[in-house]
């Protein structure tokens, strides 16, 4: 898929080895007039840049400071800003790529592009390309299935302990994002759970500074940072049998 | 990463477009001794091999065509026999792939084959490349969030109308894979619940007979087969505002 003028692509490009990207990221990249590439305040640099370093062809570069806030207007708002210099681009016929880390319908700051996005061109000339999400990435590194035959799968951040001890209860994999500083109250629930032995956590997983911990109970006080992920099996939910 | 001697790959393909495969996987395939696709008993050909067709530099190939039965059993032992054949390839030195369509850890036949594999050759020798599920390439195809901010994200198959008007109430997203012959009495559930609206099914979504239906209304009576995904936004969980 080569870009077209005047198109805008959401653009996945995995948790981060570059030969995580898929086909089609890669081709999108290469042929784009213009790429925005997304880089917290936090970071040195963009990640989700140094990704597809390999792909670029000198596009119109616009590297863009996001607000690590949880203040849902003020993201709207800097994103409105990104989507406005995209808007004048698409509208003089360049096509305009943005890259994600992971997917981009998975807690990205795409979402808030696209959104912004919609109200100023129209929606037949925007495209979403999915990328392997760090959920794939950390079941894929410690080799455990996320679901097989009736399994349920929920995805949740770890933020709200309450949600987590339901979906717990209710799910046979629980994978939990931002982590973080949630860790040690986390490995309690799971203790007293009985689940501490099943769970796994990643940081920075497929990243050069990845960390694949098998149990937990090595992590407690540790402050790994955003990128963590847990996966917790929590039983099987074998196909009634014919 | 290009495939070591006496290693073993279980690799995604994605849901069925050529161009959705990771660079990862496509080195992989290019490079291995032998390959094992799958092939179920009900299609003609295996959908996985036609995908990564551009890649394949004549590896010994071995097309195995899998059980549809829900017998744990009998599926198990046609996958020691396929972990067999691979054991004798890995132990001479072969590198030996095996493609499954999405993600290998996500209801996939290779959670079997991995399973018989651990019993044979040394779980160093053994690894999996994630894919692009049907989940995420259904997310892309109706640029619809999976998650965002707070949100939960629960998969399941759509085998169990209970289990899916659970995670229907606790879950700001639910995607349901398996829907083929359930549909129509799911449509009832998701209209009982006022969430029709909200509903997008997807039949072999990025394959060449892709039917993307934004209005399940007209989805009613349909037997789409086994390849269909349901993705349902229920609300979302937004941040506490700091």
């Amino acid at each position: 898929m080569n870009p077209e003028p005047g198109h805008f692509y959401a653009v996945g490009v995995g948790p981060g080895a570059p030969d995580l990207l898929t086909l089609r990221a890669a081709r999108l990249i290469e042929g784009c007039d213009a790429l925005i590439a997304p880089r917290s305040e936090r970071s040195e640099g963009s990640l989700a840049l140094g990704i597809v370093q390999a792909h670029l062809r000198e596009p119109e570069l616009l590297e863009f400071t996001y607000p690590m806030t949880r203040d849902t207007a003020r993201t709207r708002a800097s994103w409105g800003s990104v989507a406005e210099w995209s808007a004048v681009r698409l509208k003089a016929g360049k096509s305009v790529v943005q890259i994600t880390l992971g997917d981009p319908l998975i807690y990205s700051t795409s979402s808030y592009l696209l959104e912004a996005l919609r109200e100023r061109i129209l929606g037949e000339r925007i495209h979403v390309v999915p990328g392997i999400s760090a959920l794939q990435a950390t079941a894929s590194a410690f080799q455990e299935d996320l679901t097989l035959q009736e399994d349920r799968l929920t995805l949740l951040p770890a933020t709200d302990l309450g949600a987590v001890a339901e979906a717990l209860d209710r799910s046979e994999t629980v994978v939990l994002y931002k982590v973080a500083d949630r860790l040690d109250s986390l490995i309690d629930l799971l203790e007293a759970k009985g689940l501490l032995e099943n769970a796994r956590l990643a940081f920075a997983v497929e990243q050069d500074r990845q960390q694949l911990i098998r149990d937990l109970r090595q992590a407690r006080g540790t402050q790994l940072g955003y990128m963590s992920v847990v996966l917790v099996r929590t039983g099987r939910k074998a196909w009634r049998e014919a």
